[in-house]
């Protein structure tokens, strides 16, 4: 057997993300050792007894300095404060990345924390709709894209051993400029949670609101589901990346006015229009995969 | 064997919805000949050679007299129009009933179409995402809800004939007044959909946008699947309850802007507590089922 990629991965929050890693590297042979750390108690219990990770830890001092890799997998509002606690507890030549869903703020801090370019900034394209260890699989990331975001400061090597590790959990590595990247999220990801979280907020504001979802079919249930995942993650993705989404949440605003302007005027053939129109968008997607 | 409940049951517009009734209907044993009246050729072939239907016709003139059912299946657009047509064809004692999914309108030209009651108006919660009588299937009904709105003209045995029907395919019969039909569907039918079609349009407006959608996971995709869906039916239906949508555009808008003002503000704790409300609607209709 060849050498690990890594000799020691230290996974700094093992929740779904953290933990599918932990699980799919050491499956795949990737990492020698994982050292989890983690300041939910039940969750450490839970890995350690798993074996999901082969130690554990409440705080990053002293269990970084073994470590030659560093995933941060807690929520993006922690990443930036925990970088400079990473580059102060890891030794010198450790390699950090992270996995935040906002990329422009916390590459800042991790070039900042990292001047010699050992951060390198990533966002896998993943997620289930549970969520913490007990989520966690080996499999999740294949078939994925883990994007990755280097500024001019990021190590081509330190890239280029990180995205080893994630084309050898089965995903496809794409680099993308990093404010292209929180104004394409903007659109395809983060614009879509507040529209279905608006939705939701919209039927229950209305008179017998609760009575009304009792009668939801296909349409509604999709964006219910969407809208009931993860509060806290969202309310930080959407206050971290705020000036994309309220740039995108204009052209939205536009979109919708111009169909309820067609319904308003009785306007059948700008109404077809439009909705044609969102039906390309389908085959967009379709096509792509 | 008992008899079935309708000699004959003339279905107007073999679709997804009609040819599903036509072949559930047959295989339960409910209707003795089912008659299939469209103005498509090919769907006209396609039901006769499948056995989907026992005869076919590309009008009304002459094919209607000897039902004692006629289920109307058009688009809603064409219900209102084609009631006249149907009094003047069908016999005197043939119940009539149609599977529109805005009621209001569609009752009020069946009431005056049939000023003795005969006219029953009921709205199935049932569709795939494809259309045509290919995509018809003899389950589509189990365990659904069959929703029939009745007015004081409508006959209460008509009415509980045409149940009769739609709980021997395999739904359950929930009776609503016309109005609140029209009302909750707004909400939890229609305004989804507008809402998926203009997030669809809005990221096509932006710069980039096709390239964007290359990067869509799962919320938008979501999305795209709700609005690829039949845009003619939509733009019919979106017209049709015109007032009543954008009565539910307006408290939509209220929640959208107060998600917006809470993220412009920075403001976690507003932020949260509309996140939070979002996830209780997930809950109700969950529990619903």
């Amino acid at each position: 057997m060849s050498a690990p990629l890594f000799r020691e991965m230290a996974v700094v929050g093992v929740g779904l993300i953290g933990g599918s890693l932990a699980l799919a590297a050491k499956k795949a042979g990737l990492v020698g050792r994982v050292v989890g750390l983690d300041s939910d108690g039940a969750h450490r219990e839970m890995v350690l007894a798993s074996g999901m990770v082969d130690r554990v830890s409440d705080g990053l001092t002293g269990e970084l300095s073994a470590a030659d890799l560093v995933v941060l997998a807690v929520p993006v509002a922690e990443m930036a404060g925990l970088l400079p606690d990473v580059a102060r507890w890891a030794n010198g030549t450790c390699l950090v990345t992270d996995v935040g869903s906002v990329k422009g703020p916390i590459l800042a801090a991790g070039d900042a924390a990292f001047p010699d370019g050992r951060f390198v900034a990533g966002h896998p394209i993943a997620g289930r709709e549970r969520s913490g260890p007990a989520a966690a699989r080996a499999d999740l990331f294949e078939e994925t894209n883990w994007i990755v975001t280097p500024s001019t400061r990021t190590d081509p090597r330190a890239l280029e051993r990180v995205a080893a590790l994630w084309r050898g959990v089965g995903a496809s590595v794409v680099a993308m400029e990093p404010a292209w990247h929180d104004e394409v999220f903007a659109a395809v990801s983060h614009l879509p949670h507040l529209v279905a979280y608006a939705l939701m907020d919209a039927v229950l504001a209305m008179p017998r609101g609760e009575e009304r979802l009792k009668f939801s079919a296909g349409g509604l249930r999709d964006f219910a589901r969407v809208a009931a995942s993860h509060p806290r993650m969202w309310r930080d993705i959407f206050l971290m990346n705020r000036d994309q989404i309220l740039k995108v949440l204009t052209t939205y605003r536009e979109a919708l006015e111009g169909l309820e302007a067609a319904i308003r005027g009785g306007d059948g053939d700008a109404l077809m229009a439009r909705l044609s129109r969102a039906r390309l968008a389908r085959e967009e997607i379709t096509h792509r995969s």
